[in-house]
């Protein structure tokens, strides 16, 4: 069952040393969900030969250009490739009107595109599908901003078949006892659930925090999440400037992870002043072990651990 | 007295392989030019340490999004690097209406942008500056287009300086013998300036001609020019899709060279439908053997030829 994360660009506002601006690609299922759309998008489809088709939803933190201005470009390619297929975008309202006025612009699509209008205040159901939740993170920067939890659906229990001869289970009985239902029957009498099946990997969890300042209140929502995407725009050393402009730091990014008790950290959108990255690495990992550094063409995979119970 | 093109982008409408859409730095003396605007400009600026400061004017062919897509985030990072210095950008009206609409969703920029529409049906004088003269180019497109001509100043002729001694030449009569006049004086009568100066390099010139289908008329504006780029998005078996949307092939463009009596043809613009273009060049040098093929980085220096008289 995929679920893995693709960064297609990992920096901040001014992209530079091959970093292009925010955007990434999760993969569920061989579904294609986007997070944020900076300039180059289309460029890195192509670089990472992503298949445009599977691209179903696009969600944007805020309207800032290094999240949106992929848009335009990535779209008018969809449709000159003669994309039929509709293609929803999330986001606060302002990246609606973006999102318009570049859809005014450009030469008719070839396929619908709706907008769903994120409130950056609420912690929302957004979407949900047979395999997946997403709900919305309210974030803390200088225009409205908001995150994106990506939550996979508890799986039903798998049956140990190996025990529906010797129960003599019916055919008709097994998606109840999947869904947790005890097997009753004249010969065995009362057979408990857990004797009967088999406990599904745990749900993996994926949440997209940028741009932010840091944010206990954020805790709350993703606590527990299995990789958490966060912000580290400048080292502590930067901490006035990151308060000033509504980011976080390395140190910032790590205690936000450690106070959610994430899994993994992943660190991206970093200010042009850090051509490389390992000081960034280090302030996060004294705070947070388990942290990576984000980069683009870097895939994340979300593996499966075994379920409780 | 630096006079190069370097391409950062030579890809068609859709980018891939690695070429990024249609963009052209040409280097006057240090001054930079920028000629169409596509997609990931400020990506290839840090690819190809373009120094931001240096570029006065951007020359947009048409309103395109492989052409303007790549205008507000390079506007927009100019701004986050504290520019001061104006901008001037030309093209036909709905460029500026592209500029507007793109500066108006911005955050405020810290320098002045100023918009100079151009009428793409005209043949026009656009700029001039101590060293250089800009002209449009009326182009044959799906949408108003317009090219541009790029014609160095004729520099004055220099003096010979072991002949000053000699006819005890008075310094203020040089201006006017590098500017061609004879010197006359009671010692030795009229010495004619071809005898006092030699002619300066003859002045060179570039022409950007995309995007446009074959277009005969172009060589009577173009005639003579030193480095020619003009548009290949199709190969001639492609020639009906290249007529449709108003494109050249390979062998357009040569055709074009040759009856502008070019110097050297560059080409661009090219479909993804040719993820190699050995053949694209081939049929270009069937035709016009002095043919390169444009390809992101590449950087063309117009070299001076002695000259005349």
């Amino acid at each position: 069952m995929r679920f893995d994360l693709t960064i297609l660009g990992c920096s901040g506002a001014v992209p530079a040393y091959r970093r292009f601006p925010t955007m990434q690609l999760l993969n569920v299922q061989e579904q294609l969900f986007m997070i944020d759309c900076g300039e180059g998008a289309q460029m890195r489809f192509s670089d990472f030969s992503v298949k445009w088709g599977k691209l179903s939803h696009i969600f944007i933190s805020h309207h800032h250009g290094d999240h949106v201005l992929g848009l335009p470009g990535l779209l008018s390619s969809m449709g000159l490739n003669h994309r039929t297929s509709p293609l929803t975008v999330f986001g606060p309202p302002k990246v609606g009107a973006f999102l318009e006025q570049a859809c005014s612009f450009s030469e008719q699509l070839s396929f619908p595109v709706h907008f769903e209008s994120v409130d950056p205040d609420r912690n929302a159901l957004l979407y949900e599908s047979r395999h997946l939740r997403v709900y919305s993170l309210p974030l803390r920067h200088s225009v409205p901003a908001t995150g994106y939890l990506f939550q996979e659906k508890e799986r039903p229990r798998s049956m140990r078949g190996e025990l529906i001869e010797k129960y003599q289970i019916p055919y008709q009985a097994i998606p109840g006892i999947r869904n947790g239902d005890d097997f009753v029957s004249s010969v065995h009498g009362v057979t408990p659930n857990g004797a009967l099946t088999i406990a599904p990997p745990a749900p993996r969890s994926f949440a997209f925090c940028s741009d932010t300042a840091y944010q206990p209140s954020l805790t709350d929502y993703i606590y527990g999440v299995d990789l958490l995407y966060h912000e580290a725009t400048f080292l502590q050393q930067h901490e006035a400037q990151a308060k000033e402009t509504g980011h976080s730091t390395a140190k910032d990014a790590a205690r936000t992870a450690l106070e959610a008790n994430a899994g993994t950290l992943l660190l991206g959108h970093y200010s042009t002043r850090y051509p490389v990255l390992d000081r960034i690495l280090q302030e996060a990992v004294s705070v947070f072990p388990n942290t990576i550094l984000g980069s683009d063409g870097l895939i994340v995979p979300l593996t499966t651990r075994p379920g409780t119970g």
